[in-house]
């Protein structure tokens, strides 16, 4: 591998870093929340380094895969671990680890989260909390991308390790220039979603931490009862319908811009994804119906599964009622549509819809091969024969993850809480959502597992969000040879 | 598809039903338990549309890869219907629907149960229920194919169609051989089971029936206590060893009569299979060393840590212990080995060993992919390159099982059970293991369900049985054209 590049261009994200870390700094000073200091000494520390590595020289900058992802794992360690300084030094989350578990579970977008008693938290750190939702969602590395003039030779394999989706494709020739659309796109969206919050009469502050938490899909809130505290009708549709709309893949946004009819009519990924949000708000809403909550309000009922779904769909993990309350039908296809997530290339977790589309079709052409077992077929997406590499890989990452819930429940099993917190509790982070059921659920918190069990979980945050594969390179010692 | 010789074909396996009933119906007279007339009117009737088809003129009797499925699946649906006539029509189980269940339960070798006092049940039935999974074990139709003098010229297909794991080789070149050294074996393994059972003190009526639970890997006892009820640290032992026994490839006897070492050193899934048993025991033991029933008896916490093992892994389900109430690790240990199941070619279920060998090995290749994109490598087992079909094809079965498990659940969740009862009754069946946790726990049963739920845990014990893809080409309407 090398490292010299490698090592450099973390630096770069560092830096990036350090520039985000203005903002709270800025939010903390303007409402005077008194945790300017902790954010002074991270920004110092973090520029520090970064600019200790950009130093690094590189007489040979070649990057390749191997490198792309060894700097996209490396950077978003990085990130993670100086993210958290402001926590731990403020004293607000007094143990590293935790600060550490709550930064990763907010650059992931997870949303999941130790603190018992969020609403204690300063407005600076608060902010820099779902800041780190909004800038983990479309990626650092993408926005160091857009930002920085000239990351590498071959900077394609650094966008493809940190997005998300099987396959990631340039929607312009220079990678550079499709991270600037993409970030455009993306900022494009989130400033509507704020106006539209400010109209709704939510305050600017609340406005920026729910855009945040809705635009990277994370779910992070400054209120113990997540969106519900609100209680505003209004911003609860805008933001069901908002985080649908970011958990579809932006090069569709790109598309419908540019009014490329055709390109929109051949993805089949959104129809599907809308399809199935569809589908489960409806069979949700009835069964929700015969809660005495709901009884005979068939509208409110309909609201609060679509807020519900298009949450848990998108991966937020945003909730306006205790779902963990709901029918067991309910929860059982809510932890279904967790497992599926959103559409590639978007800010949503989960294994994604695409993912499953292909394997449903593996599955339809494997019984068709029982019939006919020398037939020769080929599996079609959008017209297109997807190449058996590619299908070979999604099978594979589909044991993978599996593989990665069973084995994280067997550690998290040791703390001894029930069934449903063990497994939920490792669905609920692996897939990036935030909240589980049981003791994990929307009203729950994750601050009363062990130490381990936090460590795994903090783990399988960053194999979800990352798609597995760049961070289980680390460990490979090909990985590290020349 | 040859519509002709595939009825032809479910006729002789009708009337090989037929004649495994004159054994209940023997211990029905000498035992005086009353049921005799059941199974009289069973036999009659059995034998009777058994004659019928076979009656059926084959002017071609061409037998393919969709005939073999389309037999096996049809004869599995007859022998089960059929089966269930006795229960039926004797009155001791007065639902056709739960009859069914409990006898697709039986030939599944699942041994779950519909039954709340399974003592009440006289002698013949009891023995009729627990014959059900010594014949399914090794399967009905390899019987057939063991005893029947010719059954069509390419009967490999039908031997495939039944048998387990994701490749079926011919230990000799013609099938009805291959069938009939497997049922020496397995007989000649059940023999000795009974005899050895008959030594550690249990009576002829017991041994028989947990002789015919444990080498068919079903778990049916005669007993609400299960082999907990027989209090006999001896006999536990033993069911526990050769549960392990029949839970291996039977191959590998085939090759251990014929001193075939090297046969025997290349097949690594005995050894992968048995490691696995060791070092889950070894674990459980030391988990429920902390409760109070075993305080300081490691003796004591190793042989239930082991019986239970090898009872779960092997799909059997026979318990000596309440295993719900054990500690979470242990609890979520169990319910992995349930997946996991026996070696290929044996009587137990789950995905097996093999698969996941080959799984595991794909993943280790996915990651050494993304060091090095280009890279071409084979999957190895046994010194040779596994075909990549076969490799996509076990990639599809992970992925349909895990869909069936998922889809059932949500069906189950209609019945409003907790959620660890939804789920584990929906892999007790569809992995034929019998208890699940929770209310279908070792002590539970699945009476309570709904006839919507019963219905589709009946289908997922065939689909799991059969593995899959028989039942499912059934549904598909290419199946039945010429």
């Amino acid at each position: 591998m090398n490292k010299r590049v490698t090592f450099k261009l973390v630096g770069s994200v560092m830096l990036v870093e350090a520039a985000l870390l203005l903002l709270p700094l800025f939010v903390s000073l303007v409402t005077k929340s008194g945790d300017q200091m902790s954010f002074v000494i991270t920004i110092l520390l973090t520029a520090l380094c970064g600019m200790s590595l950009r130093a690094i020289k590189t007489p040979d900058d070649t990057l390749n895969a191997r490198e792309g992802c060894a700097i996209v794992a490396l950077s978003w360690l990085a990130l993670s671990f100086f993210g958290a300084l402001p926590f731990w030094i403020s004293g607000s989350i007094p143990s590293l680890l935790d600060a550490f578990f709550e930064t990763v579970s907010g650059f992931t977008t997870t949303g999941a989260t130790i603190l018992t008693d969020v609403e204690a938290l300063p407005k600076g750190l608060l902010f820099w909390r779902s800041l780190t939702h909004w800038a983990g969602g479309m990626g650092v590395l993408v926005l160091s991308l857009a930002i920085l003039p000239k990351m590498g030779g071959r900077s394609i394999y650094i966008m493809r390790a940190e997005s998300s989706g099987p396959s990631t494709e340039k929607l312009v020739p220079r990678v550079g220039q499709t991270a600037k659309i993409l970030y455009k796109l993306y900022i494009g969206a989130s400033v509507v979603l704020f106006i539209a919050l400010l109209i709704c009469g939510c305050n600017w502050y609340d406005s920026f931490i729910h855009m945040f938490g809705a635009a990277g899909t994370g779910g992070f809130s400054n209120y113990a009862a997540s969106v519900a505290h609100l209680n505003n009708p209004a911003a609860e549709i805008i933001l069901g319908v908002f985080m649908v709309l970011f958990g579809i893949n932006f090069s569709i946004y790109y598309f419908l811009f540019h009014r490329n009819w055709k390109m929109l009519r051949q993805n089949s990924e959104w129809k599907v994804y809308l399809s199935v949000v569809a589908a489960a708000t409806i069979v949700i809403a009835v069964n929700i119906l015969s809660l005495p909550r709901f009884q005979g309000h068939f509208g409110h009922a309909l609201r609060a599964s679509f807020f519900q779904v298009s949450s848990i769909m998108t991966t937020t993990g945003y909730a306006t009622e205790d779902f963990n309350l709901w029918p067991q039908l309910s929860r059982v296809i809510l932890l279904l549509l967790m497992m599926i997530g959103g559409c590639a290339g978007s800010t949503a977790g989960g294994l994604k819809v695409i993912r499953l589309q292909l394997l449903f079709k593996c599955a339809i052409r494997d019984i068709s091969r029982t019939i006919h077992p020398r037939s020769v077929s080929v599996i079609k997406l959008e017209k297109r024969a997807v190449d058996e590499k590619v299908i070979s890989g999604v099978q594979g990452y589909f044991f993978i993850s599996i593989a990665i819930v069973c084995l994280s429940s067997v550690v998290v099993a040791l703390d001894g809480f029930d069934f449903e917190t063990t497994l939920t509790s490792v669905m609920a982070t692996f897939f990036n959502i935030g909240p589980g059921l049981s003791l994990v659920g929307p009203t729950g918190s994750f601050a009363m597992m062990s130490p381990l069990s936090k460590l795994v979980l903090t783990f399988d945050m960053l194999l979800g969000r990352l798609e597995i594969f760049p961070l289980l390179m680390m460990f490979a010692p090909e990985t590290w040879r020349k």
